[in-house]
């Protein structure tokens, strides 16, 4: 049997969508986008509608809905709450549906729209992510949002996590550059990620302006099996 | 005094021209395209003319020119030879202007043409390299010129490599994730760059049309003291 296909995306602008038509898609945006939709799983939402712009969010709200947006990391004023995974308690979302839009991540489900299956991974659900994947026939693309369009460590780092264990089941092969490259940082980072991490860019931004202390959760294996998928546009429990 | 900014662009796609005007940036295509630059200058090579279309190519060869040009590692038909840097020897090339078109060092030199300074780096030249540098002030950009706009390993690893000498002056400072990265994987693959450059996609394409000869020596450090650089769009020896 032939092996799968596995590739890696280092950012957005290097996201060529006509070559995934058949794959899984999986979005990673550690810190936080990714972490927080699993987060928000995890504690009973129904579902996520992910919007790009400002004023799609904006939208929403005043027609009801619960809206989590920001910009570089700032919650928007019109928004209920913004992308620290910590916003998104049971308290406040189970059950219901959440209106989300971010810098990167939401802009990026738009720009995979036509892959095969969106799945939602993080350090949050990655044992569960990996197994799940698994069952599926697909080419995977590994997908990290970066910041800007730029590439960035942390989403490299976890791509080569969630790599290094689709290889390890011997269903996947890679001619891919940017896997071995996520795979073989995530080497260097695994023994220590919180340590390895200090050197990334966002986490100094995020220092800056005192939304560094989601951090050491959104670096956690495995708190939650929830599995975000895009459905019609909607990211719901698989 | 302050530290010099250095940073690093992983492929063409992610290169933002406006934030480096006043920068150094230093062009890298190891397989085969910068190599086969610092060679022609070693071998006495009085200019190089970097043209990024064939049919530009095909003129200067109407009008005389000795002309350099390949697609996918394949000579044109028309052109004296092709990419790999043991064609420009020092009985084809010693005191005469080469014209020279590749299928991806070209075009990023006119993409980086507003920079302050235009350098040509390789394993070849890297002390001479370093050393040419640190004595600007500018800040710097490591360009890797990837492989049909996508993230190479073997032009990241030499940026590591170069970095990481930068770096090692005191003289730099970076909070850019990608220089970051191109270290790491430099630190990984610096014991052996000829074993860690088999698992690139380019090795396996060089094997598949007979044209990886020329891989050790791509790897060789400090074949040649010569830094080519942009004057006036024409590469001269600086």
């Amino acid at each position: 049997m032939s092996k799968r296909k596995l590739e890696t995306c280092l950012s957005p602008a290097l996201y060529e969508p006509e070559l995934h038509n058949g794959s899984i898609v999986v979005i990673i945006d550690v810190l936080r986008a990714t972490s927080a939709i699993c987060t928000a799983f995890a504690n009973g939402a129904f579902s996520i509608i992910p919007v790009a712009g400002v004023e799609e969010a904006r939208d929403y709200k005043n027609r009801g809905y619960l809206v989590a947006a920001e910009r570089d990391g700032f919650v928007l004023d019109f928004a209920d709450f913004g992308n620290s995974p910590f916003n998104f308690t049971r308290e406040k979302i189970e059950g219901k549906t959440i209106v989300y839009s971010t810098t990167n991540g939401t802009g990026i489900i738009k720009l995979a729209s036509k892959a095969d299956k969106i799945v939602i991974g993080s350090y949050l659900n990655i044992t569960a992510l990996t197994e799940w994947i698994i069952r599926y026939d697909n080419e995977v693309v590994l997908f990290c949002a970066g910041w800007k369009n730029r590439f960035n460590l942390e989403d490299t780092m976890c791509a080569g996590a969630i790599g290094e264990r689709l290889m390890g089941s011997s269903l996947y092969s890679t001619i891919c550059d940017s896997t071995h490259a996520a795979i073989d940082l995530w080497s260097l980072a695994k023994n220590d990620p919180r340590g390895y991490i200090e050197k990334t860019a966002q986490r100094s931004r995020l220092r800056d302006k005192g939304l560094d202390d989601c951090i050491d959760f959104c670096l956690t294996p495995d708190f939650t099996e929830k599995i975000p998928v895009i459905n019609n546009g909607i990211l719901v429990n698989y």
